[in-house]
C-alpha cells in the first residue's frame, strides 16, 4: 500500500471518528486503572497502549481522570521487606507500617510510572493522592482492621483546578483523616465517588474480565448493558460476587447520583478506551439508569 | 472483519495520529477553497468531505478559517441574466452591475453552501465577507477595471472574535472602501492577506493541481518542498505563469511575514487536508522561508 | 443663528435626551427593517438614515440587533431570470431554486448593503443568516409549498457572541434544516423569535403604515398603545388581517414571553427609531402585556 | 411646532452629534470644576448644567473625572469661624487650623454637592480626596508658608477602580504626606497630574474666562489654539501672569507629557463641554503639542 | 530578654492566632467606630491602635468595613459657628444649616482623620459617604425634625467595588434622598444596614461600656451571650434602654437578616477588636440568632 | 496572667508583625526543608513547627513553595531492603533499583508526610514531584553514576497553576528525562532552580547548622551577610567546603538570576521562618547581590 493509500486510510478513520469525539467533547471522563494491568510481564507495553488512548482523549477535548489502585506491587514490597500480614478474625489487618508501605508504593512507585508513561507524550499528567488539597478524607472502616478506611468526602477542588489548567489528574487512592493519619482505601470504590463528585459523564473500569456475565460459567451470557435495578437484582442472586461487588456497587452508586453511564470493561484488549468511545455498540458491560416510569429490568 | 476489529484497527489509527494532533493544537490554518471545486459534478461530494477535514481540525484543537472565491458560479449567473463582460484594451472590466452579481453570488450562493456543509456536523460555521466588521478594506486595482479591488487593509476582530467563541469563519471575498461600495477581489490574495494578519501557523491552497512542477510538461518533476526565494527564480524563469501566480506570491508574501508553512495542494484528492496535516512528508507543494543564514535554494 | 447657538441648541437637545439614554442603556432592541424600505426611489437615503439611527442606538449604549427581509428584491431577480412562480391550490409555491434565488438576494444583496450603510460610521455590523452558526433551525410550513419554512429554535449563541464583541449583528432570515437546506422564512416571525430568543427589552417592526388602527378608515383611530389581549379581539374582529397577521401575531407572541414593548413604526418617518426611543409618548403603535390581575382590555 | 416636529429636530441633533460621540468613546477626560463656578448666585443653576454634562459624556461612552477647588467656599468659613490669615513676608500661611478647614469645606461641603448634582440622575459619582487609597501624596511647598502642599506622586488606582466599576470620580484636592498629614494644594495643578497619571485624552479647566488672549484688553485676540511653545513665549512675555500661570502650566505639563488636549474654556456658557466636545470648531483655548520637527509656533 | 528570644515569643504568637485567622479569612466584617473615640484627649493613640487593627484584619484576608458618626464633633463645630440647636416639642430640630455642618464634619473631618490613619500603613483605606454611589438612600424620620434621616435603601455596589479592589472603605453617615438633600442618620442604624447589605460575618460596634448588662447597676452581670429574642426581653424590662437603643435593635435586626454574629465591645480597651477575634471566649457581649426549634432564651 | 491579658499581648504582638506581614504580601518564598529534619527522633514536633510557619505564611498572603529531599529515608529502606550501594571510582552509583527506592521515599513517604503535616490546618498544600506536569527535565550527571540527575529545565506551570489556585505545592526532587526514566537529582540544586524559575523574593535553605562562619572553628565568626562575590572567596579559600557547596551555588545563582535574597538558616530553631520574616535583623546568613558599580565584599 502506497504511502498516500495508508495517510487516506487514516484520514478515513478519523472522520469516522467524528460524531463520537464530538459528542464527548469537554466531558469528564473518570477511569479506573487496575493495578493488576501494571504488574503483568507484558506490563509495561499495556501502559504505553493505556496512556496513548488517555492522551488522544484529552487532545480531542475531553477532560480525562485517571483513579488507580496498586494491589500486587503492594504485597511485593512487603514480600521484599520480609512484613507478613497479621488476622484478626481471619480478617486482613492493615497495621501502621503497612498502610506506610501502601502509600509509598501508589504514590511513590505506581503513580509515577502511570505520570511518567502519559508524560511521554507532553507535560500532561499531575500525580494526586487523597490528603494532596484534602482530595479524599477517610476514617477507618472497621477498627480491628486498623488503617483500612472508607471515604467520609471528597474535595475534589485540587481535581478541578489541574482539568481547568488542561492537565490530566492521575489519582493514587490513599486517604487521610483529619490529622493526617493514611488510610488504604479500596480503589474502586474511590474511583466512583470521584466520578459522583466530579458530575462525570462516564466511569469507566478497566479490570481482566471481559464484562459481567449472567451465568458465571458461560463466555456467551456477557452482560452488555444493564439498568443499576438488573444489578441489585444479579447481586441479590450471588452472579455478581466476590472482588466484583466493589467496582458494580459503585457503578450504582454513580449512576443512581447523576454519572451518565459506568462501563465494566476488558483491560487486556489493546486500546479498550478507544474502542469503548468510539464504537455505537460499545464493549464489555454498560450501566445505565433505572427507566424513569418503570419498575422493569434491562438488558 | 469483526466489529472489534475495525474499531481496533481505528483507535490504531488514531493512536497514529496523535503526534500530528499534539503539534498543531491551537494553531491557525487558513484554507483556500476554490469556487472550482464546488463547480464539478461531484462538488456536493468534494464539498462533503472538505467539511469534515474542516470539523476534524476544529475538533482537534485548530482554528481553521476557510476562504473561498467563485469565479464560475459568478459567470454562471451572469450568462443566466443575459450580462456580458465588457473589455477595455483587452481587459475584462468589472462594472457596478457585475460587482453586485459577484457579491451576490459569493456571499448569497457560494457562502452558505460551505457554511452549510459545514454544520451537518453541528453549530459551527459562520459565513463573513469583507463588509462585515471591516474585514477586507479595498480600492480599485486599477480604475479602467472598475470595480476589482485590492486590499489596503485587513481588521481581524470580526474572525478572531469569531474563533474565540469557537466557530470557524467562512470568508466571501468581497471588499469594500470607506464609503460601503464593494469589489470583488481575487481570493487567494485575500486568503495571504487573512494569514498574515491572524498570524497563521499554515495557509493551504486547495487547487486543481497537483502542485507545483520544475517542468511543467513532466509530472515527476513535482516540486515538494521550496523556499520564497526558489519560488522568485521559478516566476522569473517563467516556470510558474499565469493564474498561478496570485496563489504563488500570496505564499511568499504569507511565508515573508511569519506564516510558517505555506501549502499548494490538489483538491481533488480526498480528505486531503488531512492528508497533509497528519503525514510526515505531506503532500503537493510547500513553502518554507529562506535559510537564514543563506542565499541558496532547497528543494 | 451663530455657530454658538447652533451648538448650544444642539447641547440642550442632547441633555432633553438623557433620561431615554439612560433608561435603555445595555438593553438589547430588536428592529425589524422591511424589504420595501429599501425597494423605493429614496431607499437609498432611508436607508442612510436608518443606518444613522442603529450607529447612535449603538453609541449611546444600547445592543440593537437588525433583522430583514426582501420580498420586492427577490420579486425582481426573479423576474430578471424569467423565473415564473407555481401555484398549488392558489398558493405561491417555493421551489429549490426560489428559495436559492431568496437566499441569494437576501444574504448577497440586501444583507451587505444594509451592513455596508452602518459601517459607513465604523466597523460595527456584522451580517449572518440563519444557517450561520445554526441560528435559525427551520422545517417546511406545509410541504405542498415547498420549502417555506417555519421556526422550529433559535440559537443565539452567533448574535449574542457578537454583541458581546461590540458588533451589530444584522440577521438575513434564511433558516436552515438539519440537512443544511435553506428554507425563506417570514421575516416578521423570525424577528419575534429572536427578540424572544434574546430576552430583548424591545422588538419595533419598521413598516410603511402608520401604526394599527381601530377603524382602518378613519386615520384618527390610530391605537396608541394595546395589550396582547386587546389585540386578540382586533383579530377576532377582523380589524387586524392579512400581511399585518404575523407582526402582530410575533408582538403578540413576543411580548407574552417576557419582551417588555413591541412597537409597529412607520418606517417612511425620518429617524423613527430615535423618535420612539427619545419621547415619551411615542409613536406608531404600542404592544404591552396585560394586566396582571385583570381580563380587561387598555387602550 | 407640533410634539413629532420637536422629537424629529431632537432625533436630527443627536445624529449630528454621532461623529462626536464616536471620537470621544472610552476615551478619560479631566474637568477641573472651579470654585467660583459653585460660589455665584446662580450657582446651583450652573452646577446641574455642569452635572448634566458630566452624565451626558458618561453614558455616550467616555470616563469623565471631575477636578475641584473651593478657595471662596473656604474664605467663607474663614470668616464665619473669625479666623485670620496670617502672613509671612507677605505670603498667605495656611497653618494647622486652615488645612483642616479647607479640607473640611472641598471634602465634606463642595465634593458632596458636586456628587449629589450627578447623582440626581442615578448612582454614578463617587467623591475623593487626595487621602483616599493614596491618591495624591503631597510635600511642604515652603514651610515658612505651612501646609500648602505639592504633589509629590499620584496614585491612581482609586480612580482606575471607581473608573473600571463605571463610577465617576469626583476628587477634592487634599494631599496627604506619608504621615497623614493633610496639605492644601492648588487645583489646578492636581488636575493637571491626574490627566497625565490616567494618560488622559482632555484636560478641560472650566474657568471665568473667555480663554487665552494675546492682548489682555483686546476681547477680539482670544487665543483659539497654542501650542505649548507658543504658551512659553506669552508667560515669558508676561501676557499670561497670576492665576492663569497654575492652569497653563499644568496645561502644558499634562501636554507634554501624552495628554492629547488641554482646554480653557469659559464655564458660564451653559453646556460648555457638551459645546466643545460636539462642535469642530470647538470654543475657548486649545493647547496642542508642538510640531514634532519644528521649532516654530502655530496659531 | 534576648532579641532572638522576643522574636521566638512573636512566632509563638502568631502560630496561636492561626485558626482564628484562618477562620475569618475572605469574611466581611462591618465594624462601627463611635465619634466618642475620636473626641477625647487621647484620642489620637487610640485611632492608631484602632488603625492597627483594622489594617492587620485586611491583611490576614478579611474584608473589613469601617463605619462611622462624629456627634462631638457636629457640636463642637456648632458652638464654634454660634449656632444654636432649634427644639421642637422638646426634640432636636436639626435644620438645613445644621445638616450641612454635620455633613461637613463627618465627610470632611472625622473620615479623612480615619483615613489617614489607616494610610500611615499603605494606601489602604478609602471614605465614602452616603451620597457616594447612591450608597444609602435616606427620607425624613419625622418632618418636624428636618434633616434626621431614617435608611430607605442601601446600594452597596460602591462598596463592593472598593472591597473587590482590596481597599477598606471608611463609610461617614450622611445619607441622601433622590434630590440630592443630605440627611444625617443615626450610626448605629447605618452600620446595621450595612452588615444586612453586605451579607456580612460580624457586626462589632466600639462602645464606651464594657457591654450589656442585666443589672445596669452591676458591673458583675455583664451578658457575654444573647440571642435576639433574650435582647427583646431585656429591652421589654428596660434594662436595655437610652442610646443603647439604636445598637441593640441595629444588632438584632442584622443578626435576623443572616448576618452571623454582632458584638458589643468596648472601644477603650486597646486592640479590642484582634482581641475579639483572636479569643476563643471573646469580650463584651455577643449577639447570635435564636435557636431554630425553640422558643427560649440562652445566656 | 489573665485571659485578657492574654490576648492583649497577642494583639500587641500580631500589631508588631504587621510591617514585616505587609513587605511580603503576594510574594513567593522557596523553602528547602532538609530529609534530615525529617529523620530525628523529635521530628514529629520540629514538621509540626513547620507547617505552622508555612500555613502561617500562605495565611498572611505570600506564596510559600516547599522544596525536600529526604537522603536519610531513602538509605533506611534501603537498608531494610538489604540493597547494598556500589561505588565506582570511589563513587556511589544510583542504579536503577536504588533510583526507584529514592522516588518511592521521596513521592511516597517523605512528601504525603510534610503534606499531612500542613493539611492538618486545612486543605493547603499538594505534593508533586518533577515528573509531574514536567516540572522537572533531568538527565545523567554522569554516566558512570547511573541515575544521578541534574536539571536541564524547569517548566513551573503546575506550580504556577497550584499557587493561582492557593494551593501550597511541596516538590519532591525526582526528575526525569524525556523517556519518563527516573533520576535522583540534589534537593538544593532543585530547590535553586525551582526559585529562579518562579522569579521568587526569597530561596531559604533549612539546614542543620547555624548559618556560615567565616572561621569553622569559631562559632563566633558566623557571617549574617555576603555578597554572592564574597561566597565565591570563600570557596575558593576553602571555607565553604563538602556538603554546603550546593547549597551556597544554589543561593548564588538564584541571586544572580534575580532571587532578591537567599538565606541558610537553622531548622533546628522552632518557628525559625517567622522569626526570619518577621525581624529585622534576621537570623542565620543573608546572600544578596554584589553591589551594582562596585567590586567590594560586603560583610
Amino acid at each position: 500500500m502506497s504511502v498516500l493509500d495508508v495517510a487516506g486510510q487514516r484520514a478515513e478513520t478519523l472522520v469516522e471518528a467524528l460524531p463520537y469525539i464530538r459528542r464527548f467533547a469537554g466531558k469528564t471522563i473518570v477511569v479506573k486503572y487496575g493495578g493488576n494491568a501494571l504488574a503483568g510481564t507484558s506490563s509495561h507495553d499495556a501502559l504505553a497502549l493505556f496512556a496513548e488512548d488517555i492522551v488522544m482523549m484529552r487532545l480531542v477535548g475531553m477532560r480525562p481522570v485517571v483513579v488507580h489502585g496498586g494491589g500486587p506491587q503492594i504485597s511485593e514490597l512487603m514480600a521484599k521487606l520480609g512484613k507478613e500480614t497479621e488476622f484478626v478474625d481471619g480478617l486482613r489487618v492493615t497495621d501502621a507500617e503497612t498502610v506506610d508501605i501502601a502509600r509509598m508504593v501508589l504514590k511513590g512507585q505506581v503513580n509515577p510510572q502511570i505520570v511518567a508513561s502519559i508524560n511521554v507524550h507532553g507535560n500532561y499528567a499531575v500525580g494526586v493522592s487523597g490528603v494532596d488539597g484534602g482530595l479524599i478524607r477517610a476514617k477507618a472502616h472497621d477498627p480491628r482492621l486498623g488503617f483500612v478506611g472508607e471515604v467520609t468526602a471528597i474535595n475534589a477542588d485540587v481535581i478541578e483546578g489541574l482539568l481547568d489548567n488542561e492537565f490530566i489528574p492521575v489519582v493514587a487512592t490513599i486517604g487521610s483523616d483529619e490529622t493526617g493519619q493514611a488510610f488504604n482505601i479500596n480503589a474502586d470504590t474511590v474511583a466512583g465517588a470521584i466520578a459522583e463528585a466530579l458530575h462525570a459523564e462516564k466511569l469507566i473500569y478497566l479490570t481482566d474480565i471481559e464484562g459481567l456475565r449472567s451465568d458465571l460459567q458461560d463466555a456467551a451470557s456477557l452482560i452488555r448493558q444493564a439498568t443499576v435495578g438488573h444489578l441489585d437484582q444479579l447481586i441479590a442472586d450471588g452472579i455478581i460476587a466476590g472482588g466484583m461487588i466493589p467496582k458494580v456497587a459503585s457503578c450504582q452508586q454513580a449512576v443512581r447520583s447523576g454519572v451518565a453511564r459506568a462501563h465494566i470493561l476488558d483491560g487486556r484488549i489493546a486500546h479498550v478506551l478507544l474502542l469503548e468511545l468510539f464504537t455505537d455498540d460499545g464493549i464489555g458491560t454498560m450501566v445505565v439508569p433505572d427507566p424513569v416510569s418503570d419498575s422493569g429490568v434491562t438488558q
